[in-house]
Formats: structure tokens, sequence, C-alpha cells
């Protein structure tokens, strides 16, 4: 994919969200119809861009392993909704301009 | 393409800047690398989402007509520029925080 060295975006914030959620990277893409390949893709593309891994194995337990976020997995998704929020919040005036000009 | 009822968008936005600059949707196809017919599907999508169209064709001339932006089609360019700093303003902190964890 083009975008295997890009570290973050909205697919990949979901993704990470999902697989906080699910415990797996298996079951986040089933939910989130996409491959595992892709899944995949996405989660090495992350921990390969950040200087430490936002996802990390699980091993033992119930299904016999998993997926989980570490901590700065974690604050990731927390500061990516951040952002998402300010960037809405900041643009507000404009976006109402628009939508008045929008059929 | 997917996005041929998406109003606006970077792309759509760069496009409009190049035909107010270059006065042509072929030139500002050219000049931007994409098809003439993807542009044209661009501009067809704006003019189709707005209330008011955005691009307008010019007849006449030197080079025996073109295209030009309406005063809408120039706002529009303004408001999204604008929107584009503000929300880039809006989370300065959490970037600089992300830009740290990355490689």
């Amino acid at each position: 994919m083009s975008d295997d060295f890009i570290a973050l975006g909205p697919g990949k914030v979901d993704l990470l969200q999902s697989i906080n959620k699910v415990g797996s990277i298996s079951e986040a893409a089933r939910q989130g119809q996409i491959s595992y390949r892709r899944a995949w893709d996405m989660v090495n593309a992350m921990n390969h861009c950040f200087k430490k891994p936002l996802v990390e194995s699980v091993t033992g337990g119930k299904g016999g392993g998993g997926a989980a976020l570490t901590p700065l997995g974690k604050k990731v998704i927390e500061i990516y909704r951040d952002m998402e929020k300010k960037a809405s919040q900041s643009i507000q005036e404009e976006w109402k301009f628009l939508k008045k000009q929008l059929k």
C-alpha cells in the first residue's frame, strides 16, 4: 500500500481503537471490514514510525493470545481524537459559511 | 471516481487555485499532473454540490476561451485555506507531542 509508512491517519486510529476494544488484530480487521493483511500492514507501519510500538502481541489467555495497545498506543488515540475535536471546533465559522453554499 | 460527489477537498481546492491562475481546466490538469477527464470530473462535482457554480467557462479571448472562477469559487479557496490554517494552528500542541514520539 502507498501509505505503508504514513505513521497515523483516521483509518489507523480507528484500527488502534478497535484493537484496544477487542484485543485482537484479526477481529479488529474483521469488524473494520479490512483484510487481515491490511490491518497487519497498518500496525507494522505505526510500530515502525514511532520510537516505541503502539501495539504489542499478548501471549496466553483464553484465545491463545492476541494484541494489546501499549501505553503509548492508548495515548496516541487520545491525542488524535483531541486533535480532531480541536481542529473541528476551530473551523466552525468557516464550515457554517460553506454549508450554506452547498445544495 | 468514488469521490465524484464530494464537494471539496485538498485536491479540488488546489485545482480551483490552479484554474484561477492559468485560466484553463486543461492547463490546470496538466500542471497538476492529473488527466483532463479527472479535472473535469472534479469541477463538475464541485459545481454540482454547490448552489452556484465555482468554475465557469469563458468564451473568446486569445486562446479561444477557457475557464474562470466565479466570485463564489474565489471565496471558497479563501475559506478553505483559512480552515487549513486555523485547524493546523489549533493542534500545534498535540502535534508537537506526536512528533516527539516519531522516529
